[in-house]
């Protein structure tokens, strides 16, 4: 980080045809969250200062959304796409505040890297002026090259523009700028649409710069920065990359993965040390794993809390609000919704628990529902500690059982259960010897009819 | 397309004895369906013509398997297994019927490419007499070689049989033919068993052709047209070269795949664009979804259709027949089979629906059960719109629900229910105050005897 | 294998802390078994003779742990941990008994080869003294090189240690080891710990073997013999290797997976030929699939026992001591525990079944739960052959179900059901008209207020 002030300018008024989406293309997820918001994420780190976001197509959706993850964004609309440089002088008003540093990202590459930003910072820092980012890449065809020239960028000049022997430079532009706010808005004003689509392109700059005797340089960083998204498989692409890199983080942490390709993060998932995962777990958002739990096979979580040596699944769905006290138990389908669960009470099979307070210890009986909606309202079941819920049962909310107090398997429960009593809401058995020996003789004698 | 006549001979004659198995090898599935049946939609895209399907191993189950897939072919079987063109000659009578072109496939390469054929094709009609197909690669051992002279294809030269300049072609050979109608007969005839197995080698009509100076010819193909299968390995090798075109392929229409490597589609899955799938879900043959669903972790769908902005799943598990209209949504574990779920109809948790309707807004509590089998037969049940099932409910059918009739939670529902109705079955709940903790006494003093 | 005697001395004293765990390292498992009972099975494949595990870091928890896998190894406490060759000789009472053979191994490397450790004992058969196990790497950076000389290895040189030629050497020390038991106490017992860490290594006996005139030589192994787990990573890489092996073995033994890279299996699992495995599928450890069951998506089987022809899945979890017989079938959302499921009976779905017995040919209707455990002690359920148990019913254990009894669907049983006899328990249905309506419009008017 540096004292210097800083402009974030995020161009996200693309449409992204390719992704054949009603959504704006920046608004598609990664990891559960909105790829320009990854790039705001990574400004942020790399000390964004301001953040000035461009919008312009399906400007009422970004209007709406992009608040939800940075409130603080002053937002410009690009009413024509008339090119890059236009684009970022959408943001004019922004950058005529002044700021020491004037960054330049684009909403569509979500992996890109917050060291690299802070780099190109410390280089206008140290006297640059426009600081371009590149990367390395073996088969450079369809990139826009870095021309250099004893240590200075000379230019970007676009793959059907170069001579041969430009061709073979293997330096690239990510298209992530930096550049020193005192030029910003002069370079950015020079740069005409003397070209074949009639456009205002941001890399113009260099050369203007550079014919200005400024210190246009540029500066490694890694492939990833550059990657775009345009289509859908690319988004699938880039997702990839970003579960890959978690994964490798969370494994090195002290997390046992038997099958990391399986499991699937999102980008606030937090998992403590010694947890255990077995194959196949899908973690939404909002999810944090404490020491010592383990996540069986087959599980699906949202918006949980599981706490230290838990244990959910195989087959366990934690929707919103659930939360699981140490040694808590949800197991094979077993879905359980705003509902806590507390120290070591179980719920091992074929239960619905939603709206609920799991007391400490209780035992939830296989195939047990709460009946938290009666087609109006929702409401909620208190099951004391200690309390046992036979097999099958339901309980109709509101309701609240007693600690220790016991439920007979198969029980329809729809009045409040003291401490210590015993319910019990079912038929009694009736048996009819050789009935079912005449059922079968009937079944039999009309199939030949 | 063209206007020539075709006859296409699909050789599938061999045991394929490294499958291991009792099904004939053409007969194991790729995305759901026989490899031998993609070798017949190939040829189809190909404008085939006729086709004529050449069995011998397995013959009993071949002759029941192939109509399912190509009703319309003509069976030879190849009593003897003596090579591939005596294989080609049991359908000498279809040959001898006099086509303009015939095509030679074999029934274990199942991702022979329809262009590579129609290419072939086009070649016969562009004066060739025989196309060979060939594949380039950088490691051709093994593979026999296609040896060219001044643009003619002048022999097909066996791995072991190479001299040291021919084992360095990389041109090989990928077993598809093309043969002009008037002369396959005589060329195949002339094919002789002078060798070390005794086999007859379609193969050998190149240079029995080029001897008559007829105008042999190699045509390039991709790899995969020669990819053949031989063990259960390769199997899974075709299977998920071909899973993975149809994920590119129905990501680029605009479908969002989060883990598009976790998620098997069958041959004839539709997905229309803007449909979102989380990871991990098995789509079997007969499945359609419309725009705007949204398929979740976890689900298993098979011959099913999902309509426009339906929600399925996470753990949802929808059988032939389910039918879901615009915004249905099946939850987590919930399977529905032969049952039609109105627009907006909701089963959220732990039911099943066999053998039913449920009607538009309906509301179908959390382990619902439609008892619709009494160990004779199945029974419908007809779940009116607007009807409010509570949880923990069995309907026994034959059953009519009526609309917005509401069914009390942990009923057994066994009468039809009227319109607007409300139904109960369940007993009346009695609770008997410290009797839980009399129950833990006496346990606790029968285990200190 | 040899009639020489065999000492396998395994080093497993070390703390692993790139782990970050309380587990000592070798404990973690692969495939279901800790990696070091992988390098026990590895050694007793080769014939290991005597086995001496040598422990240190949570020594107690590798006292409790290791007789589990290899009851019959000497334990060995390393007190200090000053280098390998000390290691090794903590286990020198094994030594000083006298074998032909002594193998040095390391509990860290769980992929070793039984045919590299059978090949370094054919060659101290041979008339070498000392064998060292290599690997060939296009990357030796940071491995020790194998310095060869005539045939002879005549050092092991680290990494940093190296000259520039030595650097270049791509023969790499895989640390495992043979020595001729005649020679094993003086090599070791000459080692010196003059050295920058002031430790005893045991790479040191190659030069002083050297310098003896001794026979020591380098046989060259996969490199998968090198490949220590030392962080979580690395952990499931190695977890990969092992499960891409298993599945080739599986697939060219005759059994079909669609999607291999998505079916888990444990280091004891064993699946016949012509088993058919949907994509998805997670084998915990003490599983046999016997030939022509299909195991569905979604799976989660562990201890258990699949008959011919059974069907599993989707959404079925096999708990141990679940006993499938021949075409018994287990559908989705399906437990089954401790029961013995008899030929042809069908627990097709959201069924708890455990501690019973389910006879030949019953039928279990959906969302039925043996009642099994009363909050106190478990009890059985016992099933008769035909038995037909409606939908949505609770077996309240302990219980006698009758061979060709009938439940009617959503009773609860609590009383044993005599042979061919019919039982009920569930309350009448009462159905009140317009009732439905009156609450809906009582809810509005509630609403308004």
């Amino acid at each position: 980080m540096t004292a210097r002030s800083c402009l974030s300018i995020i161009l996200a008024a693309g449409e992204g045809t390719r992704m054949k989406s009603a959504l704006p293309k920046v608004l598609h997820k990664i990891a559960g969250l909105p790829m320009v918001a990854h790039v705001v994420r990574a400004a942020q780190s790399a000390g964004s200062g301001d953040l000035a976001m461009v919008i312009g197509y399906g400007a009422e959706q970004m209007r709406e959304a992009v608040p939800a993850f940075v409130p603080e964004a002053e937002i410009f609309v690009q009413e024509e796409r008339l090119g890059t440089a236009h684009a970022v002088l959408s943001a004019r008003s922004a950058i005529a505040r002044g700021y020491d540093d004037v960054l330049v990202m684009f909403g569509d590459t979500p992996l890109i890297d917050p060291a690299a930003l802070a780099d190109a910072r410390a280089r206008l820092a140290a006297g640059a002026d426009v600081v371009v980012l590149g990367f390395r890449t073996e088969n450079p065809a369809g990139y826009g090259r870095l021309v250099e020239k004893d240590g200075a960028l000379v230019a970007i000049r676009e793959d059907k523009d170069c001579t041969e022997e430009e061709r073979r430079i293997t330096f690239c532009n990510s298209g992530l700028m930096a550049i020193a706010g005192a030029r910003a808005l002069s370079l950015l004003d020079a740069v005409g649409n003397d070209n074949a689509k009639g456009e205002y392109y941001l890399t113009d700059i260099v050369e203007i710069g550079g014919a200005r005797g400024l210190k246009i340089v540029a500066a490694e960083a890694s492939f990833e920065n550059a990657l775009g998204i345009n289509n859908r498989a690319e988004l699938a692409g880039a997702e990839a990359i970003w579960q890959k890199r978690k994964r490798q983080e969370i494994m090195l942490s002290g997390v046992t993965m038997i099958a990391p390709e399986t499991v699937f993060f999102s980008y606030d998932t937090e998992v403590d040390p010694d947890v255990f995962i077995e194959p196949n777990v899908y973690f939404g958002p909002g999810v944090s794993v404490e020491g010592g739990a383990t996540i069986r096979a087959f599980s699906h979580i949202e918006g949980a809390t599981i706490g230290p040596r838990a244990e959910v699944g195989p087959f366990a769905r934690l929707r919103p609000g659930a939360d699981l006290g140490e040694k808590a138990k949800v197991g094979n389908f077993c879905e359980v919704k705003k509902a806590t669960v507390e120290a070591g009470a179980k719920i091992n099979h074929l239960t619905y628990i939603g709206d609920a307070r799991v007391g400490a210890g209780a035992n939830i009986g296989a195939g047990t529902i709460t009946c938290n909606y009666d087609g109006y309202s929702k409401f909620f079941t208190d099951i004391g500690a200690g309390a046992f819920i036979g097999s099958n049962s339901a309980l109709v909310a509101p309701l609240t059982i007693g600690e220790r107090a016991y439920v007979a398997s198969g029980s329809i429960i729809t009045e409040n259960v003291p401490d210590d009593s015993l319910a019990f809401g079912r038929a009694r058995q009736k048996t009819l010897p050789e009935r079912a020996k005449l059922l079968r003789q009937r079944r039999a004698d009309a199939a030949k009819k």
